[in-house]
């Protein structure tokens, strides 16, 4: 396999991933939301452009899938595959340091 | 305590540290790197320029310290606090995460 840089995990896994509105994201995705809408209602109001570029990025490196739900205009539903899942120990570790670490943060309810 | 975007923990760790090079920053001062120049030496490479905006964010937010161990030029030596260092977690659920899903990758000797 090709490297951009190198054969690093920690290197590759930001290549995919290391971006602060790509792992909101996968956040919200783990939180259950599915849609467009559900996405971009969520407090760090992620600009929509964005939010549509990095779907298609982690569509495109399968780590989530999407459905249309919805013809005329078409709407879509957003899921997690199972290595997108697997992300949530990243997230867990970002939640913890940051409760840890930064005064008065909260999980959202 | 004012948050930028909303009280979230993964979302303000983001704010500090959500990154792809200051990720990599950390991985390297965790794995006992200590000068300018062995950060520079990486594999991933990172601009000289972004190495020195990374350094000098991190120790605003609390997460390193740097001392200067040479006087003309000054050549500092740069080290985690206690902060910093909790980031290991965050640094092994990428490392594990990559590992387990991006085939080839090998952490770094």
């Amino acid at each position: 396999m090709e490297f951009k840089r190198s054969p690093c995990p920690v290197a590759n896994t930001l290549e995919l991933i290391g971006d602060k509105w790509t792992l909101l994201v996968i956040r919200d995705l783990l939180r259950g939301k599915r849609t467009y809408g559900e996405l971009l209602a969520s407090p760090e109001r992620i600009p929509t452009n964005l939010l549509a570029e990095r779907l298609k990025r982690l569509e495109r490196a399968g780590l989530l899938t999407s459905v249309a739900y919805q013809e005329r205009p078409v709407r879509r539903a957003y899921a997690l595959t199972p290595g997108g899942e697997a992300l949530g120990d990243v997230l867990q570790a970002l939640a913890r340091w940051g409760e840890a670490h930064i005064p008065g943060t909260q999980r959202l309810a």
